[in-house]
């Protein structure tokens, strides 16, 4: 591969050259042939990315939550917005929308009730009577009621978007000193927005907005972890998985017909890691059935929950080996090494992923440290989901251009980029994480080229099949070339 | 090397067991051949190391300002203290020896004058007569006399203290928001503890003194980066490099001859890279003389100081190809990629110290996202000195599980541990970097192979000839096996 005289003779600049440009056809995207265009537009992106790595507040060294309003003034997030991104391909079901939409929206239609919990978080539900007052938690309130008393609801309204995203103008440092600390809130969110969105109206409508947040953002298409629960209506009665995952493909037909350049969203059927072997076991054979039932909209399986406290993949092998005993297609999506405990039960996550032949790997963000896991999913191709704000906001890498991303895009391993729960963590859609990745990981050195691959990767990495893959890739490309020639000059 | 049947059957348990194997294998110390009393220390350490990352404060996850009073009470550590570590590779002239001796030893001698800087820094100098005034510093004050007014003299000594360390009982965080920050006042604690040990029998105390500490914490041979300032005399005469050289040797000959079983230590002579290409030149003409007449004591040639802010090595290219040409010998130690600046002109630093056949790498923080460089250096053996402790303080990274070294030992790539300045950051010796090396980013799988393979890499990465390092080798395994059969039980 190369050559060096080893300290014979002066340095020859000739051959440091080349290994220069060596390494940067290394790199995602280093192999991409740009046309002239995107060159013109390669060269634009490099000054302003030069520019901006003069600034004195860096972004992506950063807290995202300290980081965003100088990220929404940079210049370069303006483009990666406007940039046709691809696919997002790890997005969980309730935290795909910004939580104002569901306060200033949600909240304020009629029947909705809340009540105070005993550690200060709220739940919410609808209902055409009374309802049954929960444990833990004051008498409910009507809140057309509440805010009908007040002048001014905007503290209220403030306080309640407080409880559902971990987003905050405090120093999140102090706020959050500790993973513990961030994950008990991160899951307290989730319980105070449970009520809303399980609301079958609500629940669609969530997911419509959804879909146009990242629409909006210049997705164009997703694949969304959902947990598939129990529905809702307003007289009590509920839905099972079957129907919601049914009305997950109702909606974004519905959607892909009202937006056509939109090229759709399929579900990976999640559930909590906290359960066990048996519980586990039965929901694996209501994902087979979902699969077979459900081909078009259903992805795949995967687990949600911290990793750390969960329970590890190889406590769950025998569940997890069904559908390849009974030969009945069911891919896996498993969230895996997203932890520091190196070397713990958990650790081996990513191994046995792997081994149980996942599809992707959700996170990955210990893989540096497993050579054989790496190896493996290099060879395979098993892309991993880099989730760059997720992963500072829940306090595994302070500083972005320390992600372990950044040696794996050096070396062009397969990765896409994705928002994990972009409501929970203040941003939207997919820029700010391909911002991220682009000016913090990426490196002046990142390109037009590893944008281009990272969009290729998401839908190349998708589990659309090959001739979707196809059609999209095509979609993509047009309105890549258009976004090019908007801005290259 | 392995198979994996990809999804066709049911993960087996023994091709799991192989590939965790295999791992294991792979990680520095991996192929280590334990004896059986080494395997019942190896057990000991194993559930200390359980023990203590089931602890709520994880030492290697917080700032070491924070984390030193718990590394102190942990049973690792401890054993960690006791254990023979070989060499210290990476250590610099001024940051060797705690400050409190400086403070309580040094300033407490006589002849000794203060003065105050406008940015509330101090100065010092010895002299026979009143010295003359320093511009931007108060008028001096004689220590003896400002002690004598005083009834209780220990603030003044924790304040002199305060300003030749960057360690404090303050938020580190708060106290350094950035890199800019602490690498301003690193460099003003030099200013400050310069007067003191530049000044010629301080000089050679200071110097026995630091070989004292790093032998009191079981570091048998030292290979210390050294400026060869000009040294002082009480009545303002000075003495130059190659005295300075001399003296090392000296007082190394001194403190072998006290304590036989200290192997020695070598001095790398570094310049600051702050200077021009032609100041560079005529050093490396004198560093290429101090290496023909002291092949003993001297073992190459590096450059300090920050190098986001210094000449990258290549601007350089033409002084330091000097050697090369003329047939000379002048081995090169650089520091290169202690940077978070992907992709900079500095960025490229690491490939050229390769390309420059440099000896090691001076922490080589970068070298994950240069996979080329990273080959030549795994091909090569140019051994990385890894100082976690300075990395964490100087801020290039906040949890030390992240640290990039945790990626390199877990493939065996040629690393050894160092401390840097020790002084500088509140440490002493070794041992509290083998602490944040072994029981942070070494995770739980690290063992005492690893520590075994660490201790015996400082020995042979080291500037000692081929026979130096048998020997040493030989002297180091007897305190080892002592150490392992003094702890297993
Ligand atoms: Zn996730
Ligand atoms: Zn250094």
């Amino acid at each position: 591969l190369y050559y060096l005289t080893g300290g014979l003779s002066a340095p020859d600049p000739r051959q440091r050259e080349a290994l220069i440009q060596l390494e940067a056809s290394m790199q995602t995207g280093g192999q991409m042939v740009l046309t002239d265009v995107e060159q013109l537009l390669d060269a634009l992106l490099f000054k302003m990315k030069q520019e901006e790595i003069a600034r004195a507040d860096f972004p992506p060294a950063m807290h995202f939550f300290k980081a965003r309003d100088l990220i929404r003034t940079s210049p370069i997030f303006n483009l990666l917005q406007k940039m046709p991104k691809g696919g997002a391909l790890h997005v969980h079901d309730f935290g795909m929308v910004d939580v104002e939409w569901l306060v200033k929206n949600v909240t304020y239609r009629p029947h909705c009730y809340m009540c105070f919990t005993d550690i200060q978080s709220v739940r919410f539900i609808f209902s055409s009577r009374w309802p049954k007052a929960l444990p833990h938690c004051s008498p409910w309130t009507l809140l057309e009621n509440l805010r009908a008393k007040m002048v001014n609801t905007t503290d209220l309204d403030n306080s309640i978007m407080g409880n559902m995203t971990l987003f905050t103008d405090q120093d999140p440092e102090t706020l959050y000193p500790s993973q513990d600390v961030i994950w008990d809130k991160f899951e307290q969110t989730f319980l105070a927005l449970w009520g809303l969105v399980t609301y079958a109206p609500v629940f669609r409508d969530y997911y419509y907005q959804g879909l146009t947040q990242f629409y909006m953002d210049n997705v164009m298409y997703l694949e969304l972890r959902a947990l598939l629960p129990e529905i809702y209506e307003l007289d009590g009665s509920t839905h099972d998985a079957a129907w919601t995952l049914k009305t997950y493909q109702e909606v974004t037909r519905q959607f892909t017909a009202d937006h056509p350049d939109f090229f759709g969203a399929r579900i990976i059927f999640t559930i909590h890691r906290g359960v066990n072997a048996s519980v586990m076991a039965s929901v694996v054979e209501e994902a087979m059935k979902l699969q077979r039932d459900f081909p078009d909209i259903m992805a795949g399986f995967d687990m949600v929950g911290r990793e750390d406290r969960g329970r590890p993949l190889w406590y769950f092998r025998d569940a997890l080996s069904l559908p390849v005993e009974r030969g009945v297609t069911l891919p896996f999506f498993f969230h895996a090494g997203e932890t520091d405990l190196e070397g713990s039960e958990v650790d081996q996550n990513l191994l046995d992923a792997l081994l149980l032949n996942t599809s992707r790997i959700g996170h990955g963000f210990a893989l540096l440290r497993h050579p054989v896991a790496k190896d493996i999913s290099r060879k395979r191709g098993v892309a991993l989901e880099v989730c760059p704000i997720s992963n500072q906001v829940m306090k595994l890498v302070k500083d972005l251009r320390n992600h372990p991303a950044a040696a794996l895009m050096s070396e062009n391993h397969p990765v896409v980029i994705s928002s994990d729960d972009p409501g929970m963590f203040g941003s939207s859609g997919l820029s700010y994480d391909f911002y991220e990745a682009f000016v913090g990981f990426g490196g002046i050195r990142s390109n037009l080229g590893t944008l281009k691959e990272l969009a290729i990767n998401s839908l190349r990495y998708s589990s659309l099949t090959p001739k979707q893959q196809e059609k999209a890739v095509v979609l993509w490309q047009r309105r890549w070339d258009t976004f090019v020639s908007e801005n290259a000059f």
